[in-house]
């Protein structure tokens, strides 16, 4: 390859990007269209070709162009946009080639298979089964913190790969501080003397009219249909192929619209995010997001702070009612708000409130942190998932399968992994606290339905930024502070103080 | 690698065939799912894959082990199927060398070019606006025959890509003795005096039922859904990602539901034939067609010899009739055979009869070889094309559009590939005629709905060989004579001497 070294980079970036995204566009089909027999070919060609991307990224720096790109960087020689890909690539290269080989193989073949059992044992209740498993990814995992180095933690080296920059510490505090507003705040609402029916909002809607109506609200807020698609899966998500092509899933449930439409809102959210990159930067750090956080940070906040909030409703709600006159025509528009938001500790994290859901977060941050520093034995994880669950949410957690078995994340080896979703909902607070300072009559526009509004300063503020800042940087230069929990704490004391009139008991 | 020499050529084949796989769900992705704006992305993707498999594909005997395994097999050292694997693999794998890297990739430019120029050309009717990309291209061809070396015509070297082992002599010959039978016999129909309405059979069905019966004839031809999908795309096809994995598309129009019944039909029997390759032997020669005119035998005895048959009808009329008695339930049996299989000579190839196809085919034929033998200039092949298509199908090319314009096959650079279609014809003629004579109550069983017998039939004796002989040997293996016109016309005049009375005129 010929040109001006950075070119050569850009251009090495791109290629593995387009095979990268090569691979979601497999991963998709799996999980949208797949036949059931193709399950066993489909897992090798996405292995052959995740190989293939792995391999081009580790030979990325053969001809130690890269290596000397970081030098002009060093050197100041090479500043701005390009400086950013160069940190950015050589960040995540350097990463890649302090693992050996052997051991990316070995952690790959032992998740690959620890998922499988994962599933087995969360069927069968079996804590036991998954054990030995457990024990070795905790292993490897602290074993892969001791190639790539770290200050403190052992913990902050895998943080670092889903939300670069942020240390075990700063994570620690930030979700102590959440932990210490949530509990008691959770016990307040719970004593609180307001009743809740969400059958209210139950009756049975044909999936096609489901559909079309999430697919109206998804557009509304702004997704460009033309630029992506919405299917159905098992589990939602959301995978993008390039800024042109993003594809959101959702599931249904034939009796409950409220059960989709909080999941599209979410993946819409991301799909915003994914849709907003600037495209002219596809496959450098400049087209990409910048951390876990950050991207849960605009799905959970139009999922929540605008998705369940008065504002939205005034505009959707006698859409729904007119649409859906059973279940909805009926139910006053005070009731549906409280269904909508309704608190209520529950075992299963991916169905829990805007309240408890970090709850759910902060018993897997204690408890992997914990494992990753040797402090707790993987052996001991129910019966500290356990405890925690009681003392954090008041609940009983009546088996396994509903307790530390739940989710797939261990299993799968990312660990570091679960903060991220907490520090969503933190950024997401941030974010909108600083678009309504910006924006004073931003909760009347979004009444009118003038969902653009919201959508644009997310675009100008977050997305059109790509990797260029850290997280911490980006909200720091946005909000003029770095990431705290205060302005989420402060928003659930304003939304559920008047939800569940917490004041009048005073 | 380590372990057998043909182990680990096995073993590269397969890694190969997982990422070709991988490009044909992206091939498939984008006929039927992707969105209009992902176009760019997807294509800077899949040529970005293919470069990996291009490039696997001519380094598999960077180590000289096919070399050596090759001379194995002339030294009789290695025999039986792997000696199969070996001499195929060697066969592409020599075809592929030969060709300069530079030719390679400025072919590829010029036909992705050719392919957007052809669009507009044909769009507005400006032949003229084509002509130096098909000049450019027919130039490159003989090239590329030159490349590849030839006996007596450069069209060989083409052809043989797609049909290998059958000389353009031998394919010349036969599409020579098929002429000279149909231009007489699609003369001696047109006279008869045999009226068909096919408006009778027009009516308006809502699309989601059609999609419903085409998906039962389907299954009860033996596709399996558990291994397969159907879906819907502007232009039909077959694609396989893995014998596990094959899905077809269909069209539909909402007035005409056998529209789209004769292409399910005809995608399905393509696609019996890769659920039915030996999936031990996936990513081998030993589990891929032997060839497209294979390919083509396997959708147009179904599509035709079966599809179209009376015994086919005598099972599956009845059910028509009363799952859509509007318009089947007052058309006759009689009078809906003659409309599926009305004769009547049209500009467009894909909506061709099965009498006047072949003479579409022969036109195409024709032309191309003459190009490439250096005999037509492509300059005058639109006026040929009317000559020819005047002297053989008797009617008049009004425009270039529905002229030398329609195909995408010449700006794609598929010079030689227009024969397998014809070969496709004779092919499963002769299939037909042997598997009569196997089984004498074949047509009784069909008649019963018994579409197992004639599938297992061609399972047996098609599917299962992959490629371990070639087009010509298989059916001298299978049927006791080489590739001949004769089943095929003997065909058409028995079941069009029937329809037509052509008989009773005499």
């Amino acid at each position: 390859m010929k040109g001006k070294p950075i070119e050569v980079l850009k251009e090495r970036l791109r290629e593995i990007s387009y095979l990268a995204s090569a691979s979601a566009v497999l991963g998709w089909d799996q999980e949208v269209h797949m036949p059931a027999k193709g399950a066993d070919a489909r897992a090798r060609a996405s292995a052959q070709l995740s190989n293939v991307v792995h391999d081009k990224l580790v030979a990325i720096d053969d001809d130690k162009a890269l290596t000397r790109l970081k030098k002009d960087v060093e050197a100041k020689k090479l500043r701005g946009k390009d400086a950013v890909i160069v940190e950015e690539t050589w960040r995540s290269f350097e990463r890649e080639k302090k693992l050996p080989a052997d051991f990316v193989r070995e952690l790959s073949e032992l998740t690959a298979k620890a998922q499988h059992v994962w599933a087995e044992a969360r069927k069968k209740d079996d804590f036991g089964m998954f054990l030995p498993y457990l024990r070795r990814i905790v292993e490897m995992k602290r074993k892969e913190a001791k190639y790539v180095g770290y200050k403190d933690s052992p913990y902050d080296a895998l943080l670092d790969s889903y939300e670069p920059g942020l240390s075990a510490k700063d994570a620690s505090a930030m979700l102590e501080d959440l932990k210490s507003f949530l509990v008691p705040f959770l016990k307040e609402i719970r004593s609180a003397k307001v009743k809740v029916d969400p059958k209210k909002t139950k009756a049975r809607i044909p999936l096609s009219e489901q559909i079309a109506f999430n697919k109206e609200i998804s557009a509304a807020m702004g997704f460009d249909f033309e630029a992506g698609r919405m299917d159905q899966s098992t589990h939602p998500f959301t995978t993008t192929f390039h800024p042109q092509d993003v594809r959101i899933t959702t599931r249904f449930r034939e009796d409950d619209l409220l059960y989709s439409l909080g999941s599209t809102i979410h993946e819409t959210g991301h799909a915003l995010y994914e849709q907003g990159l600037p495209s002219e930067h596809f496959g450098t750090p400049l087209g990409e997001a910048v951390s876990l956080g950050v991207h849960e940070s605009q799905s959970r906040l139009w999922e929540n702070n605008i998705g369940k909030s008065e504002a939205f409703w005034r505009h959707f709600y006698p859409k729904l009612q007119k649409r859906f006159p059973k279940p909805f025509k009926a139910l006053p528009f005070e009731e549906f708000m409280l269904i909508l938001n309704e608190v209520k500790p529950s075992l299963i994290r991916t169905e829990a409130d805007e309240v408890t859901y970090n709850l759910h977060i902060i018993v897997r941050f204690e408890i992997e942190k914990g494992m990753i520093e040797g402090k707790i034995d993987p052996e001991d994880a129910p019966a500290v998932w356990r405890e925690k669950m009681k003392e954090y949410l008041g609940i009983e957690v009546p088996s396994n399968t509903l307790g530390v078995l739940q989710d797939v994340h261990w299993s799968a080896g990312y660990l570091g992994y679960f903060p991220t979703y907490a520090l969503g909902n933190l950024y997401a607070a941030q974010w909108y606290a600083a678009m309504e300072a910006e924006i004073p009559d931003l909760n009347k526009k979004i009444a009118k339905g003038e969902l653009s509004v919201p959508r644009e300063w997310l675009r100008k503020n977050v997305h059109l930024h790509g990797k260029t800042y850290k997280a911490a940087d980006l909200l720091k230069k946005v909000t003029g502070e770095k990431p705290i929990s205060r302005y989420f704490t402060e928003y659930l004391k304003k939304k559920y103080g008047k939800l569940y009139s917490l004041g009048s008991k005073k």
